[in-house]
């Protein structure tokens, strides 16, 4: 028994993201091989609706799954461990503390935030591509009106009411959309000194237009429905500086204390130490088997892999990835049966940007444009139908329903931690009477005693 | 308008609990005050139900909301801000950035753990007190599970599978029976080296026997309940030590990983800065107004007020804070109104521990005693009662409803941030073919190729 486990062959996959898992399962099946899969992370990430976590209408459970509870086939192990190089000499996978021997490796460890020369910009500019990384985002928004509220200096308190994301790609159409309409409807209500619905939320974008990838009808159409729901866009501006005070771009300086990153994505640098040639965002260019150029044993699928298809790019989502997990699976199960290999083909099935509550915009199988309302249903409907064979669904479309029946998802604005440190001193004037300064008593034990 | 304001009887509420939540709703329509309430966190928390955070059987959104959205009323303001100190004599709260004068001011900021003389203790033994607590003791309970996994060494993947729990009052017998619970029905699914129904949960208690607050035959029951759950109750065992290797009591050692602490409480340390007489718990002795000894502006409430009825202590749960808060905003209106005064009387209701899934102890206005089933649905009805108004009960019951009919809480068990690191050394023999070490192939270079 033992013998013949270890007989199998053992494919390794590096990542539970949307290639790697759908490599996994199309996989665990098989009884000629046997899975590992390793990911930093014990859960698999919903992505596309990260965003909605950032922007407290989502739970970060309703969008993630313990890999565990997802791949629980006989034949796969999952590995909690963070992945620090391939050598494909020794055929050979370093984890943190140990190595793991693979005889097919799959490389499916996604994309990271890139800030170009300005490393130093991620301190102040958090992206947005883990759970970490929407709830900072969240409860740094939420901190900052928090600190706008507290705030009596009107120029300072201005500055906590501004938003700047920069890059108008979709994820950073879908934060600045939905940024804005809580500014507008989920948040009113809950303040006393400021009014949330004079916040300012700025779409910058370096390219002439917003989501440069579709068509420029569709990019005409988000910009207008992003102004509709009160985002500033402004195209064409490349920024220059970023730092805790505010964003420079051109001749023009937006003082703001939170800034958001939508603009670069970098591919995981695990792939550097294959030692094959690169394109400029640090992806694998593959073979037509997504084989790394040179290593026959090495896939590299989703983010950190370039194909391209009729002189085009395949895209950076999901669908992609999974389609190249999917066709991973079968090219190694065709070599162990020794069956002839097919190339991979991208279908593109389509593509969607959300703007806001009932507005998206979106290709349907790369011709079919589409934008407003039906564009978002098709985007919701594909949205949950994903989102099937995950537990949350149920609790997802809960709270999909409640917000949109009542412009809430109210009670998602947590923030877990204390964050009073962070806050603004508190003025004079903020918590005590509210009379004119001269009119105010210095101490307090000089005020009209309590009745008693 | 601002003057009218202004001369309007000013409420400070430290802390947005039980307590301090009923005590600003009470007061919430009067028009002769404004209420200001001041919280170091941006939500409320029901308490009660953390330990099922803890066990990842609810979300944290599940059982908080945030206070600025229970508290509408328009004479009350809410503060983020962490309290400091209280100067009776000007009549003013210091928090951090500023100063709140008051003309009343309730302190409800409820208990904090108490390690005894053993400040030490609680980096190894966390307590669960807040939100950040419970996603503290979810992950490190489910790292545990992935160390053994990882680990090749029995006695050390023994100590990993190892849980100990100090304190047999309520949230200690209630964490204990969820944390076995999980161990048996929602994870052993989920792993392929270990076996999660042969993790041991051992609960040690100082005193004679669990639960002491409740009558003997309560306490029998109980114990005989987490027997059945496979919980090992340890009575009259006085820990000496705790590190990261294992715990120490009497003449015995257990080695373990995982060491959570519901043993001691103490009542939160702003109250010493009023400089009057404190209990052993560091709680106020209040007059029969709640107020502290010679500060009749000031009300003392929930955990962190000492108050007798009848010989006997009024128990540190939700529904007495509930009750001083309301009778602290009576007290306030009717002072306002040169009305008599009435003294605080606790109406008992009933107390209940939860020990499983459908096993509960209590008392019913402290007489009745319950236990099994029927303590549990009263228990069950109680709680979903007490989340009416807040948003979540929805999803709190389907979740509920979820693990009772599943086993399961399944995609709760998110570790949100990167664990690789905690873990141990990956074993040779961990990740590789299984085969005896002699027999297996030094590099894996050498291993069969891969068919093409």
């Amino acid at each position: 028994m033992e013998r013949d486990r270890d007989s199998r062959h053992h494919v390794v996959i590096v990542g539970a993201g949307f290639g790697g898992l759908q490599a996994a399962k199309a996989l665990g099946k098989a009884d000629t091989v046997r899975v590992t899969v390793v990911d930093r992370y014990n859960h698999h990430l919903f992505q596309p609706l990260l965003y909605q976590v950032a922007t407290a209408v989502l739970n970060p459970a309703d969008i993630s799954a313990p890999i565990r509870s997802v791949l629980h086939s006989r034949n796969t192990e999952v590995l909690l461990a963070e992945a620090k190089s391939v050598d494909a000499r020794r055929k050979v996978l370093v984890v943190e503390g140990g190595e793991i021997p693979y005889d097919s490796l799959v490389l499916a460890t996604g994309a990271t935030h890139s800030y170009f020369k300005h490393p130093e910009w991620a301190q102040v500019a958090p992206g947005l591509k883990t759970l970490e990384d929407a709830v900072r985002i969240r409860e740094r928004v939420l901190t900052a009106f928090e600190a706008a509220e507290r705030e009596s200096d009107p120029v300072r308190q201005r500055q906590w009411m501004t938003f700047v994301i920069i890059g108008a790609g979709p994820t950073g159409v879908e934060l600045a959309g939905a940024l804005s309409y809580m500014t507008r409807h989920a948040l009113p209500k809950d303040f006393r000194r400021i009014d949330t619905r004079e916040a300012r939320v700025i779409l910058l974008e370096g390219l002439p237009r917003v989501l440069n990838a579709y068509p420029e009808e569709l990019s005409e159409a988000a910009k207008k429905d992003l102004e509709a729901l009160h985002v500033e866009v402004r195209t064409g501006a490349m920024v220059t500086g970023i730092d805790e005070e505010g964003v420079t771009f051109g001749d023009e300086h937006i003082a703001t204390r939170t800034v958001l990153w939508g603009a670069g994505v970098a591919a995981s640098p695990l792939v550097r130490s294959l030692e094959v040639p690169l394109d400029r965002a640090g992806r694998v260019k593959v073979s037509p088997q997504l084989t790394a150029p040179g290593l026959n044993d090495v896939y590299v699928i989703g983010d950190v892999a370039a194909v391209e298809q009729n002189g085009k790019p395949v895209p950076g989502i999901a669908p992609a990835a999974m389609q190249m997990g999917r066709h991973v699976a079968k090219t190694i199960r065709d070599r162990l049966q020794q069956k002839p290999l097919s190339p991979f083909r991208y279908h593109d099935k389509g593509s969607f940007a959300v703007i806001g509550r009932g507005y998206a915009v979106g290709l349907l199988f790369d011709k079919w444009s589409m934008k407003g309302l039906p564009a978002w249903l098709v985007w919701a409907g594909v949205h949950v139908a994903y989102l099937i064979g995950f537990r949350n669904r149920a609790s997802v479309m809960l709270n999909w329903a409640y917000t949109f029946f009542t412009k809430g998802g109210r009670d998602m604005r947590l923030i877990t931690g204390k964050v009073a440190t962070r806050l603004p001193a508190l003025a004079p004037s903020a918590q005590g009477p509210v009379l004119p300064p001269s009119a105010r008593p210095e101490l307090p034990a000089s005020q009209p005693a309590p009745v008693h």
